[in-house]
């Protein structure tokens, strides 16, 4: 086991709850990069692969409390009619949910495509006290 | 259903074992740095979720028969003991078996890290005419 | 020019502060994986022509106002005097430091190597008000 | 400098021109998973650090001659006019061309999308005895 303190290498007037939101916008844009240009056909069990194998690796970075990842299948093309026939993960194609914990301060947070904005949005939807 | 014929762009003069290995070439170099840096922990869970969404995604690419990844859990340090207790997938902590068919061509090809070299070395096995 | 508001879609209840670590948070996240794996020889002009890349492109991100990166070429093994002798770039062997404003905030934040933790830290050196 | 003989571990029977095709399918595999997912803008600047950017990292690959890259301005929208006003690369928007030596065999191959196949597709131009 590592015995390490981190905390010393931030800024000394940075609140846990800033600490927090900066601890989940990591994990959402290390999710979104790792995933984009992914390879991906519109079968359910290759879909359900590839989300939990992403939210298993995402799980592992520190405060992370859960990761759940949906791509979606309605916007897959290509169920490998022929060999050229499938498609790629991109930021249209998915949504997650992330949730930390970073001491007591709890985030919810998203990426999701919002098509008035034509871009895959990361936000915080929730932030408490716990 | 897409119509296509992608052999027209290639060179004429390419057999169909050339155009084989290149085939497997591709999906080698794919997985290969699709899968570097992905945040991992030595919990065999973790791993298995991992393994199969890759799998998965590869075998979506053209011509393959079938994706066998190893991530090796002896090479991976961190068991989440503490939140910075993790690792990162590299070319040292994996090894792959790739089989795709290219008209009746069969080919199987390995990414494996060979210490002599210091290198996550990617080479073809066997290649058949089936 | 698009016309967007994407503040709706946040919890209203995230400072400004807040909301600008998550911001460089995203940033931190994406820039160490997308680079995680990339090819690089100990070359002075290889390393400077990497690191520009991706100065450039995270530069694009929003809020960013500046990116810093520094692939430490006394940690790049291999020369290209021999084929397979060249390296890969991961959380070792870089520096950056990335500055954002998001309304009145100013966030400087790092990804560092810190030995002791035997860990690429991301954290946040300063925030504060324009 | 590594002393290393990496072809024992391929199949004896490969020959020149299939080993050739296997290096470069594993060069064009790697770029176009390394640049996925990059955010790039239309300033003519930004696209060509990051151009020269891949082009330094790819050429580190063994038996690399050249890399050239080209990220296709008029299909790259957003020039920061806002926020998130940018892009992303993918195989819609590159052309690349990669030149190979393996022993006497030379190879060019290209990514490049084909708009009547709907796809990225990467192949062989040219094989020839050196």
């Amino acid at each position: 086991m590592k015995d390490y303190d981190e905390n010393e290498y931030f800024s000394s007037d940075l609140s846990n709850r800033e600490r927090a939101t900066f601890e989940i916008g990591i994990k959402l844009g290390a999710l979104y990069h790792l995933i984009s240009g992914v390879p991906v056909s519109s079968d359910k069990k290759v879909i359900e692969s590839i989300e939990k194998g992403f939210e298993a690796s995402i799980s592992c970075q520190p405060y992370v409390k859960s990761v759940k990842l949906k791509i979606l299948q309605d916007k897959i093309e290509g169920n490998k009619s022929t060999e050229l026939d499938y498609d790629e993960i991109n930021g249209e194609k998915i949504k997650a949910v992330v949730t930390i914990e970073y001491k007591s301060i709890k985030v919810v947070a998203k990426i999701e495509w919002i098509e008035k904005l034509k871009y895959p949005l990361m936000f915080i939807e929730k932030i408490e006290e716990l």
